[in-house]
């Protein structure tokens, strides 16, 4: 463990939340346009409160409070520090301003960067604070993913359309007629899945143990699904047709008037996508992206084909390379909308990291001897695992070495604000 | 008519607007924090996109629209004009800036000062966009106000209590003692209320006709209730008794759970009232303020008295001089909320004018030969004749010189986030 | 007074009651199909309620309640009494059975008439009992009217639109073409309604005191609206255009999704209307009924008129002969359907009692005076005194003898499944 | 295959669905007391229409139906017959009367018996259909309990809690002392789980097909949740401790307020819980039922074990005989209540079928190449898996012989009308 190397990351850590911030305007700091989607200033203010309240408070002798109601303020679902304020109203708190929340970050910076100086290397101390600061900053970095999906929902509903980055090239030089939907087979057997808890590395306690599952022999899409596909879906009047979809899926459609994935929309015939740098023409060769689980499940029904479950997607992706920050994959691609893939030499099955987290049909579970966080920080995880479905390999708005083979995210199965989209599955 | 004079109403009124902003961080323009409370930013543009709408895209030849889109984004409620953005949504719109709508405001008051001066005086032309300034005018003093009692609702309900303005003196050297509940008689009979549609002066449509009605007899209070007085009524049991209320309004204290009017907070058994100025204790002397129609009619039964009707209140105020802009009555006077009264000479029935908008038992109704404006201003106020009641005599937030003794002003009996209040009447 | 006259008179009434059942199957008893409309076995339970509670508890000493749990079960809305069974959930009693509902009202009359046959005539105590028992047949006379509107309310939207009674001729020899809109003269003043408390007869608290009020000269209606009248409106696209509609109606028409009046239908071009007799074609010369409030202000605003208020309406019906129980106007008629006029014979304005109830403008609130009967009971009629119109005149669901022209009705404007209808009016 | 012997056990089964309503009086069949409940008359209606819509409309030529009208009415969610009446409309049907579904039954039956006369043995017509007859008998078996745990929560939530059976024994002579939680120890290892299709006997499409999964070493305790154990739960502040629940429990705890499980009331301090037998004292050695899953997970959390997985549950299951008709187990006992465990010989779990259904962990979810039935009733049981969680083991309220081990019965999390109860796990 190195002190220091730790200290750095969260610095930078801390810093890309704010770069992330650099395009926005005041006044789009604090909207929370639905319930689900946060203001970015409750994101910042939030990932400072988790340093101050699990580490600074519990272990910096002296640690004075930037101010003591924001405890209350910024606490998201934490029951053991007390009632949080409430989740819909995040957005009606224009005070304390974007300066104070600024503030607050730097005060708490500059205590966690002291409490690091302070400790002695390789002390029980010492190590408990890392793996605490270890545990903030893959929070915050999780929390840059949500402040991008949650100020796209801001955006992307305004009538004005506002740009949050310039144009970017995302399907440049692909040749969509080679992204056939092509499937490779995999064997199965008894294989071993998640993560020790006592390995190196950083992981989430949803990660473990490392344990067997029986996997049937099962084949894989080569690509992620792509907006031309999808589109064939939509065309083929997919929402309109109740036996592709499950029964709570189909009560979504009608309750909520579903015609066609979150940021697309029909102009004189025409299909456009908001994305983050506006809306455009819909692109064919780009990955089908901001579906919910129900979504995804009902275009496999439509394709007699099924969703994956984490463990086959797992198994898949165990071995193959993660693409480096300038693969154009990750969020420090800086496009925040998933790209065609254009990497040439690489596992059979492409585009597993990055790009668009893939939704399986694994509802979210403990494996067999999940063991929580002790304390108020086993409310992290643990608690949300009912009706919710996993979902595997990360985003264009992740940041780069936030996920691994065995990462488990999770979202219900409605949700479809977040860059989720879907590779394809089949029995073998 | 002098088009000088108008123009010059009409700079003053628009800069009023801004000045009331100016205490305002840039977080603060945005927020909605309940479907009936719009957001600063949407007051300032709203206010602007009534003078665009209704004068300049129909007045001003070759008018080019700041921009497009604002038709739709602020259009309150005229269908007329088309569907208008959702009101409920208000707060989403981080876009367009507040240096946009800034910019839209001043675009709007150029052309319209442009417009003015291009008039030829007396002209038919002159007759008819007067007028209609004159209405805006009025219109923006209606949402100065409005601006003031959502703000209050956003600041009033974060938890850290921001301030608007330095606190203010509010009762300073009043007597509590002297201001007993005292009933002044009036005889009643056929009189004329309301005002002919064309008499001299500004008048909204739906104070004509001028007209006759039948009052009978009937005693008014000196005093508007205070909070000492209002105190006696939640300490003895009022939020508890269905007995006082109304079957809608013991509903909706059941259902919102009401047990004291809306900014008052009980904390170690000491009661607080949040004002603009901040939290401070509960002052005995001050009127008591942001009541609901409801909270009104049931301490009114508590007390074997009534509201009155809005004609006896016309009665009783139509020979009262109106307190001027420097009597502390009025928002020029910059504290923003009621102060106990003060002047010594003056008509039996004090505080009816400003200080805090009056409840009356009346409906919100047509008058008899009652004509809406023309076109689509005619849904300005006809449309909402339903199911509200009359407030009179206007309050601490609204401009001088913008209310008469025919002035209506209507809400719904459960509303309580305006400067409202009440006076008792009973029959004689 | 006369005490057995008054006893036959309770005898009467209450055997209405149980022939306006007579035709329903077991089922039906049971059904709730909305939150405002109650099953017709709870009509039968609550009127007896109502004698044992405020009667039978009170004035005959020893008497042992049927059920102790009635008591809850079967209030209505006195918060007197105690808190109500929740009124949404009437539906689900299907204990008590009919059978003990039946044995309910029999133990109660029973005793009633034990009760008037032991008063001393004349005596204190029988004039109490007595002004109660009148009161207790009223009201069983209003849930008469009731338990047929929500019957109807349940029949009408099942698939099978059982029907109630057989076919009635309601239109039978009646010239449509002679049923033109005609309007007739009233110079108005400063004349008396209401009714003197002290009066002979029976009256309720909402009628009085008998006042002075000053009515403007006006224009009334010959004939009710009738649904070939109205028909034009729907085909004119009145239930699409929004400057017709009060805001709130105009909400209404939007939320509920209204194209037409309650019981219409449209099936291959052709209307149809659900009647208690079955499902016929709509026929153009009866009156038009099951109207809101505010589709009676929506088509009268298309009309260019207005509805009438209450007091024009009084001063018109207040010296006209009412129909019998043989003219077929009224509950007595055994139709359960407002029939075209046929009586040759009459006062310039026609169908001013009985067929349907016509919504007035006037919001429903107390008299100048206004005194609520003592306890309990006051809550009888006050406490619904706000956001509800006053409708005049009876209905063909009304007993005969239940009305007179200072009888006021209310309900909430959208409420739209009573026999409600309208007659227009316009100003002189 | 023996057609006869088919016939008859349609004949039987037919005939206990009229024996479960013989205590019923007219008034209880049409209560919709909840949305998800629906009315006696609904399910046998519901259960006819099954044998009308998938058997005797497409392999009886000729067939009339009874009414056209009833294959909109009394459809459940099949969305390949056409929309459903609204489900939670089921309670408005007062018509068909229950004379009139009585008469739909024995039109049903007679023809199907008629059918089945007809085939002859052995044909493909003969096999096809007798599998239809075979799925809807076991459909209607399901419905059985339904029918009882909806009249339950209808009788359950009437103030006068009226009893459906007279009062049955429960827990006499069971020592609650020898009833302490125990548990047995499982080996795990890659077993075999779920049914072959094509074996022999009757078996739901989610049951299949047979599959390998890894099972890992655990623990399940001997007997049920008993109330004694779970009014510990209760005293010890169980539903005020967020930290036992999981998120979404957690929420409906605060929503619904949930202070005890659904049946249970306290009376001056001593509990009390409803039963269809009536309302009786707690009785602490009857297992604990009508849990929701939610309730159920706390429990386990408190007592640091956990729910089995379904697989789990079928491993410890497969080899232990099934109590029979006689053992009080099941519907035919008669109690309709789960009772105390009595049998003396026996594998080392107790209680594995029949009494309660016991939730585990599992997600409802499909197997590895689960194939729903063909067409339209392909919707019987995929389309719901999503949110839901496995049931195991059967109820006192199922019939004999319907369940087996590998039989899956599913609800949502919060679902608590059923009679669910609990059986603890842990990992070895």
């Amino acid at each position: 463990m190195d002190l220091d190397q730790l200290a750095e990351r969260f610095r930078v850590t801390r810093q890309q939340s704010e770069q992330l911030c650099a395009p926005l305007a005041i006044e789009d700091y604090g909207v929370q346009p639905m319930d689900d989607a946060s203001p970015p200033k409750w994101h910042l203010a939030h990932t400072s409160w988790f340093f101050e309240t699990f580490i600074l408070n519990k272990h910096l002798a002296g640690y004075q409070n930037f101010n003591n109601q924001y405890e209350y303020l910024f606490n998201s679902y934490y029951n053991g520090v007390g009632d949080p304020y409430p989740r819909p109203k995040r957005g009606f708190l224009s005070r304390p301003t974007v300066d104070e929340v600024m503030g607050y970050r730097h005060h708490v910076e500059q205590h966690l960067h002291g409490l690091l100086a302070a400790l002695a290397p390789d002390s029980p101390a010492a190590v408990e604070v890392a793996a605490l600061v270890e545990l903030g900053i893959n929070h915050e970095q999780q929390h840059q993913e949500l402040l991008l999906t949650d100020l796209k929902y801001n955006f992307g509903h305004n009538p004005l359309a506002p740009r949050y980055v310039t144009e970017g090239e995302l399907s440049a030089g692909v040749d969509l007629a080679e992204r056939v939907e092509r499937f490779h087979e995999f064997t199965g057997g008894v294989v071993q899945v998640g993560v020790d808890p006592h390995s190196e590395g950083f992981k989430f306690d949803n990660e473990c143990p490392r344990h067997d599952v029986l996997v049937h022999p099962f084949r894989l899409a080569e690509y992620l699904v792509t907006n031309s596909e999808f589109l064939q879906f939509v065309e083929d009047g997919g929402y309109q047709t109740p036996s592709l979809w499950l029964a709570e899926g189909w009560q979504t459609v009608m309750d909520q008037r579903w015609q066609h994935p979150l940021y697309w929309q029909q102009q004189d015939g025409a299909w456009f996508e908001y994305r983050l740098d506006g809306l455009y023409p819909l692109e064919p060769a780009l990955p089908a992206v901001h579906l919910s689980g129900h979504e995804c499940f009902a275009y496999a029904q439509w394709k007699n084909a099924r969703l994956p479950t984490e463990f086959e997607w797992e198994v898949a992706a165990r071995d193959v390379a993660m693409p480096g920050p300038a693969d154009g994959a990750w969020l420090e691609s800086g496009r925040f909308h998933p790209a065609a893939h254009r990497q040439a030499d690489e596992a059979p099955i492409k585009q597993l990291y990055g790009t668009v987290w893939q939704w399986t049909q694994s509802s979210y579970a403990p494996y067999p001897g999940f063991a929580p966080l002790p304390g108020t920080l086993g409310e992290y995880n643990g608690k949300f695992m009912s009706s919710q479905w996993v979902l595997r390999g990360g985003s264009c708005a992740t940041p780069f070495g936030h996920v691994r083979a065995s990462y488990r995210n999770f979202f219900y199965p409605p949700d479809r604000w977040q860059f989720s989209g879907l590779r394809l599955a089949q029995d073998a």
